[in-house]
């Protein structure tokens, strides 16, 4: 038994049209030989509607039974599926989360996949050459219903595929696969062809949201090949694999942007051990995700430190180094809201010298003054001025001539 | 630990305002020391609704596929009442059909109860005051979710009180409780203090449509008593039990009346062993429903044959009826669309006399004509023309002084 794992998001299962495409997808599958599991989100916007209502019948909703109630947009997009499809004469079922069951544990609206019952799919498997999935849900050990969290289907998807051993996923969206950059940024962007699992975690961290970040961590930890496609074309898209000897010869895949940052300066704080901590956990109580960070060298015992956290949690970022001043002293706060985080991205930094001077010098040449600088074994990110950050997006894009194929990938 | 069953309708669960109000009934039955089981159903109109969305993907759709549809709509009523007890401080939960598990046979779109797991819902009651149980939904042995057909969530309360052993179910409503007759019709239509099982299902199946007929036969297999009561009145409304003493002293309890009635004759059918066979077992392999059956005494070797069907099954019935007058001969059908049925129903007929000849005595001062006549234990029906089917049941009302409460039930 082949099985192919399709994932079809919102905007797929939207309207009854949208779902005659999907539909379409899964039979050319299926004439391909394979049976064929579908994983389907709910449609677009309902998900939100559905926390809204809820909002309107609590001040704060028992998040056990929000996410029963959220389940029911998946659940309507499986039945009404699998009536279409058997009614097209296709021998297919629905499948909840909890009738499988995909086993999480109970962190409610952000769930945990702990494992899947592969038997129950088999056996439906053989009565049926479609199972139609909610993705999104599953369940826990004491059987209430748990949600995955935003884009969790995709890692529903990844999941299914890796209790069934499947030999690939589909990821269909609605867009042409992974870019080396956001083609609406940049008129000379490329889809890519592959891209390594690292290299997809980190475009996705930064914002080019085509998967679940942990759908992609999913993937990696259980080796399930990703197929980042379209559903409204034939055309392949972009394979997300393991990385291989072939990857390691493009230098720089692509380039991300992250508009959502904020940064934050506490001048003059004493230079003594501790101070790391005094400033970093009070943050991490009040839920903060603090992303770059850079201390200066000391002058006179006092040093400055930099930071950045998301722009929404700015006010509150500043309202707590206010109070860690006080306690351990300390110049003075200040921020920025305007500033913007721009990435080159690659698996072949990790082997390669001088990707880091040659971004510096691209940006130099605009006249785009580097804030701070950050890296990883395959990243280089770089934050700015805001207002600079679609130019330096296709300063560095040229730079790395990432609009052109590399020649060992060129066909 | 006592337990109280209440169960609210479509029209309870409309929206926020609604809602308040039932959970004004819960509260009440807290104060009084009751742990409650709140059953819901769907809000009014959802049901259809969704119907319609599965019409639109399907020419025939899956009728498992519709039940999981469906189920969704009781899941949103008892996920966001949930949430609303919890964010008032009461230690409240939902629990889907399938998570007790109440467990019914595979007739999808109308199954039966086989099962309910009492050990669930009584560990739930040890962390919880309320259980809030969504209504008309159960699953089979193999875990897939089944609805129980029309108003079934009424079923679905009065299996859960027999599951716990409860005292006393409540199903709240629109109305105060069951009448004499349909207020609508006749001012002094009466609410009565009492009504036996027996009698409510005589009055439920001739439309007076307050408890789902199943519903009551459960409740008289497991003497569930029944309580008919109105969600916007804290007044008491009609107590559905077994038959007592007391209630045997009245004759006759209430009129009911259905005018989905059509009436078709076979005129001059030879008079022979199988004719009955002959006609009617092709309209039950039709699926249609025959009530009332004829037969006039023999002349000649031939006889006349009338029955009854509802109203929407004549064209049918009649169609039917032509090619089983081509095989075992007669003169012709005839057939009239505007009939309808009037009944007195009380269990105290059963041990008096003298109930039909009043009843037609009544029908006859007022000239009207009796078409048919069928008689059980406890109820006459007389088939009528439709135009005096008000005027009927009005003079039947006041010929058995139904608006005048009982001597013996004053207070």
């Amino acid at each position: 038994m082949r099985i192919l794992v399709q994932k079809f998001g919102g905007t797929s299962v939207a309207d009854i049209d949208r779902l005659k495409m999907v539909r379409g997808k899964v039979t050319a599958a299926l004439d391909r030989g394979y049976k064929v599991l579908v994983v389907l989100s709910a449609k677009s916007g309902k998900t939100n509607k559905l926390l809204a209502l809820a909002g309107r019948w609590a001040e704060t909703p028992d998040l056990a039974e929000v996410d029963s109630l959220l389940s029911t947009g998946e659940q309507a997009s499986v039945t009404l599926f699998s009536m279409l499809l058997r009614d097209g004469g296709i021998k297919a079922r629905s499948l909840l989360g909890w009738q499988i069951p995909i086993v999480t544990d109970d962190t409610f609206g952000n769930a945990r996949i702990l494992s899947i019952d592969d038997a129950k799919l088999r056996e439906a498997f053989e009565e049926n050459d479609v199972l139609v999935v909610a993705g999104f849900q599953g369940v826990t050990r004491e059987g209430r219903i748990t949600t995955l969290g935003r884009g969790g289907s995709d890692t529903s998807a990844v999941a299914l595929a890796a209790a069934l051993g499947s030999c690939e996923c589909e990821i269909y969206t609605d867009v042409e696969g992974v870019f080396t950059t956001d083609p609406n940024l940049c008129s000379t962007a490329r889809k890519l062809d592959r891209i390594s699992y690292d290299e997809m975690l980190e475009m996705a961290s930064m914002g080019a949201k085509v998967l679940q970040i942990r759908s992609v961590e999913f993937a990696k930890k259980y080796g399930v090949p990703v197929h980042v496609r379209s559903t409204f074309t034939d055309n392949p898209g972009t394979m997300v694999t393991q990385e291989d000897s072939m990857m390691e010869a493009v230098l720089v895949s692509g380039v991300a942007y992250d508009k959502d940052q904020a940064r934050v300066t506490l001048e003059g704080v004493p230079d003594q051990p501790g101070i790391s901590a005094a400033i970093f956990q009070p943050l991490a109580a009040s839920g903060i995700m603090v992303d770059m960070i850079i201390q200066t060298a000391s002058r006179g015992g006092v040093t400055d430190m930099t930071f950045t956290v998301p722009r929404k949690a700015l006010a509150d970022a500043i309202g707590i180094m206010e109070s860690v001043l006080k306690s351990v002293g300390g110049a003075r706060v200040v921020s920025s809201g305007n500033v913007a985080k721009v990435s080159v991205i690659g698996v072949g930094m990790r082997n390669h010298t001088g990707v880091a001077s040659k971004a510096f010098a691209a940006l130099y040449r605009e006249n785009i003054n580097i804030l701070m600088i950050s890296t990883s074994e395959i990243k280089i990110s770089c934050l700015i001025e805001e207002k600079y950050a679609e130019l330096a997006v296709r300063t560095l894009h040229d730079a790395f001539k990432l609009g052109e194929k590399p020649l060992d990938q060129a066909s």
